[in-house]
């Protein structure tokens, strides 16, 4: 373990509040300090889709992830590596955590083979054979150069049996003794994920055998993937405590609001999520009340901004109408300022946790936001999942990758 | 004529130096300076495509224009007067030109009935009926509040016969009358244009009748519809000697780099054109070598930026590597860097040609210029241009717009 550790790269979390099991802290990178709770917008290809670096700092973003498989796949590692990394090439100074690819080889590749060794599949873009093990999703991860690098760990849908499950979450462990065998690159900080589906005893288990390698971070992955918000959230509150309280906690694929403010107040620090994003894109816009629609009629001449609470560029600059517009004649400039407005409000949410805790008054801050944001029920959640799901497929399939032979196993 | 007089706008050129019938001057707007020559980009549904105002100013850009007929369909004049004009509607501070609508009338919209008052059409959106009148259009454009207000004209394409010619030169005369009487907004300067396709006689007689109205600036329109290069500037040659010297010339619809080469040499003070922005999100990149298609395998490793001599905020910040990784990826930043490239490298034209002229060595720069680009021949212009009227076409025209009735003449 002694060899191991030195190729950890000093990432630390230092706690500066506390309010019930929420926390307020400061995590020290290489790229730069990330104050937590902390919302990092998801750059699959190495680009937070609609907007720039320079937009992405603006709005107060500290930390980004890109997406290890979709860069695999194109312009390749070796690109980036070329240019010295994720943050040359994308120009984003700040620090970035690059996933494993682990959950999009289930999600978007076709035709998975999976054995003890590793994943065999077919790209989603041209049908190509690929195969990812441990020692792979490394080399790649050093390649991209990110500041957090995750485990390659095996995912399972939901629902999964308990032997599917533990089944997933052992190959998991074995893989991250792999991957801290197989090292990270120089400065980059290796976070382990615990799966274990919605079973206790698995998540238990998985938690005992990541903690146990002694990391300078803890995801939790597996959820969000068609269990209940309940479900998620048993999980979520079981597995919290198994983590040591002074390394960051990341729950994976979780970004709306309402789901923000009810991780923190269970301990968690870091998050990622496409959906703040896609739904920008779909004219889906946060305010304290809820998600609105701005395509909608009433948004026409609408002459206020789109959120009067709001200090994004945005709604300094422009009114709901003046965006209502764009998203009606399908203008480009329409999903950049979509998605400005959704980014810096999660980050102000986060700041206003950060406050709430420095208060320690998170409990009542949490009560009041829950009272007004009205959230989407789970089956207009489950519609919207869907909808995007389907476009997802059309878009990403290229007949290419359609007519492509079976991956062999 | 004194009393139409007093509505003109305080729109004044001073002419700072010439080259042969080259100029360089200061166009002085209700919105401020604008250094002629000067390309302005086109905003059509009051949004230049893919950037915002903040990467106008950016790029350098004095003054763009927005279309008059997009803008009466979506969101229509009167949500844009609401806001108090395009400027505050779309957040754009310095000068902005709207056209008449003449040109997209003839262009995109159906079915279209004229007569000596004016022009039925359908829209090409929804297929809903509309009329313009000469009075109508000064209202549209009072409401839409531009610096410059383009006098309603009648075009004809390409080939067209000499009666044909003349019949719509006359009436777009008639109709500058009516526009006079109708008056443009306060603070608004009205632009007549000359119109007489390729006929040097119809050309003479729409200069005299459009000069006569002692107008604060002056366009050439009717030209790029389908003629030879040479034909275009034939006109060209012909009519600037016809305008008043001390008035603004804006040739209309022109914009590639070699054509503002050529224009300013001819004594062609304003441009726009929608080329280097659709070409931009086409992956087309001017370098002073021509423009390349950034989409290239050519790209996918240079490292280098897109042109070495440009200091627009996408050479700047990345390589052409990513950029061509980002068209690959079908990623939005994409466009917006792309158009950034496109708006900048016209923009420092600009003041090339502004330096070339103030040293009294126009032709030698222009004789240099293009002598290095090397511009697509007709028939690649011709190929160009059929694949995005295709596109326009699919694109453009809604179920609803396709299937409406005629419109009654």
């Amino acid at each position: 373990m002694t060899d191991r550790n030195c190729t950890i790269a000093p990432l630390t979390l230092t706690i500066e509040a506390q309010s019930g099991r929420a926390r307020a802290g400061r995590l020290l990178t290489p790229h730069g300090v990330v104050p937590t709770p902390c919302f990092m917008p998801v750059g699959t290809q190495a680009t937070v889709k609609s907007v720039s670096p320079d937009d992405l700092s603006n709005v107060g973003a500290a930390m980004i992830l890109a997406n290890t498989y979709h860069l695999l796949l194109r312009p390749g590692p070796e690109i980036v590596a070329a240019h010295g990394g994720l943050h040359c090439f994308m120009g984003w100074q700040g620090p970035i955590l690059t996933d494993s690819g682990g959950f999009q080889v289930w999600s978007l590749a076709r035709l998975r083979c999976i054995d003890d060794d590793g994943v065999t599949f077919r790209s989603h873009l041209d049908g190509s054979e690929h195969r990812l093990t441990p020692e792979r999703v490394m080399a790649i991860q050093a390649q991209l150069g990110a500041d957090v690098v995750m485990a390659f760990d095996e995912c399972v849908g939901y629902p999964a049996t308990h032997t599917e499950a533990a089944a997933a979450a052992q190959r998991t462990s074995r893989w991250l003794e792999r991957c801290l065998d197989a090292r990270p690159g120089p400065g980059q900080a290796l976070f382990g994920i615990v799966q274990g589906s919605t079973f206790t005893d698995l998540r238990t288990a998985s938690a005992q055998a990541t903690v146990a390698a002694d990391l300078p971070g803890y995801a939790i992955g597996g959820l969000s993937v068609g269990e209940s918000k309940a479900e998620m959230w048993r999980i979520v509150e079981h597995t919290v405590p198994l983590l040591p309280a002074e390394r960051p906690r990341y729950l994976m694929g979780i970004g709306s609001p309402e789901d923000l403010v009810e991780a923190v107040r269970l301990g968690i620090d870091l998050f990622d999520c496409v959906l703040p994003t896609r739904a920008a894109r779909h004219a889906g816009l946060y305010t304290d009340a809820g998600r609105l629609n701005i395509r909608k009629a009433r948004f026409r001449a609408d002459l206020g901004p789109i959120d009067p609470n709001c200090d994004c560029a945005t709604c300094r600059t422009f009114t709901a109408s003046y965006v209502h517009h764009l998203f009606r004649a399908k203008e480009l400039l329409a999903y950049r300022l979509a998605t400005v407005h959704n980014l810096r409000y999660l980050t102000r949410l986060t700041e206003r946790m950060r406050a709430a805790i420095a208060a320690d008054a998170y409990e009542a801050f949490r009560d009041d936001f829950l009272a007004k944001f009205r959230a989407p029920d789970a089956r207009e959640r489950s519609r919207q999942q869907q909808r995007w799901q389907a476009a997802q497929r059309r878009a990403a399939s290229s007949p290419a990758a359609q007519s492509a032979p079976a991956a062999e196993c």
